[in-house]
């Protein structure tokens, strides 16, 4: 019983953290906003069924680097979210980080 | 020249348009966050090039028609969204809205 | 261990559905590319780890209400996917599925 | 007249690149899928409304530097996208090309 709320709550997590990836990819974003796309991200993973916490940072570093325009479109590189999500006892914590070594957009479940 | 400039804006215009539609659709919403998702949307159209002035409403009439989790995913006949573009001399203002009979989220210059 | 990869493979599970569903939505579709775009979405999540199986089906019936320009946007009501994914020896399906009576694109393991 | 009409579809044609870059940047691809995720770009755009024409290429170049998993996400660095629509009389061409220089997907409209 336990063990399959576990699971459930796993899946969740994962629904969560790739909906957010590729829903807001692409995003222009500069020091300008970046705070309010922080919040409104948030916000959105927040709504979504089983979600207690969510928490979700873009680079300021790798925001300096924009186009000649002052802005660039939100990459993988520069995205960091972390979500909890309860289903029924069981909760499960993610975590979708940047990961430079396999030049990969890594989400793992954090033990 | 000035009419290269006209084209250039009316240009410019429909790719905030395009962009702003194909970028945020199916974007979880709900009356909690739906001001600042207004906001996030504004911020990032007022970032690209050209745009001197961007207004993005979400109707709250239709968000009423929620799943059984209390949020929808955002959808064309929700979003109305103007977007006013400079080119050298040339101003032009186009808008996106959901027309109705057409069954379309119709985006046009305004004259 | 073994409950730790089903864990993992339902973790895995959700995010491809995640994914999927985000950044596919509003897509232009008719019937008259509808096949490729199954494909090519298959084909999408095919690639990401972890995968084993990935089918996806768009509904030719709700394609037929389409716009005065005889397409529409990809909408949750039209889209039906199911993914497999291997983590060391667990195995895991997963559907996305409109239902009806939540008025939801609902996401749920395979038991 | 014939002038509002190349307003028309300089509008129509911002319209089409702004759609495709911010629908499909974040698309899982490599080698193996790129062909039917191009096909199936162009067969979206074709079915927008003034659209005569599509091409849509993604640089083989670019795509081999992959992720250790064996793909990645579709970047605005790798992405050229042509697009020519009618509007009466009116025929215009315009481009999505990554510029180096400005660290920027410039769309631009061909004279």
């Amino acid at each position: 019983m336990e063990r399959k709320e576990f699971e459930e709550a796993a899946f969740e997590a994962g629904i969560k953290l790739g909906a957010l990836f590729h829903q807001f990819l692409g995003t222009p974003v500069s020091e300008k906003n970046v705070e309010i796309l922080e919040k409104a991200i948030e916000s959105c993973v927040m709504l979504q069924p089983y979600v207690v916490d969510a928490e979700v940072k873009i680079s300021r570093e790798k925001l300096k680097k924009v186009s000649s325009f002052g802005y660039t479109s939100l990459m993988p590189e520069m995205l960091h979210a972390r979500v909890k999500v309860r289903v029924g006892m069981a909760e499960v914590s993610a975590v979708l980080e940047w990961n430079e070594e396999m030049n990969y957009p890594l989400m793992r479940l954090e033990r």
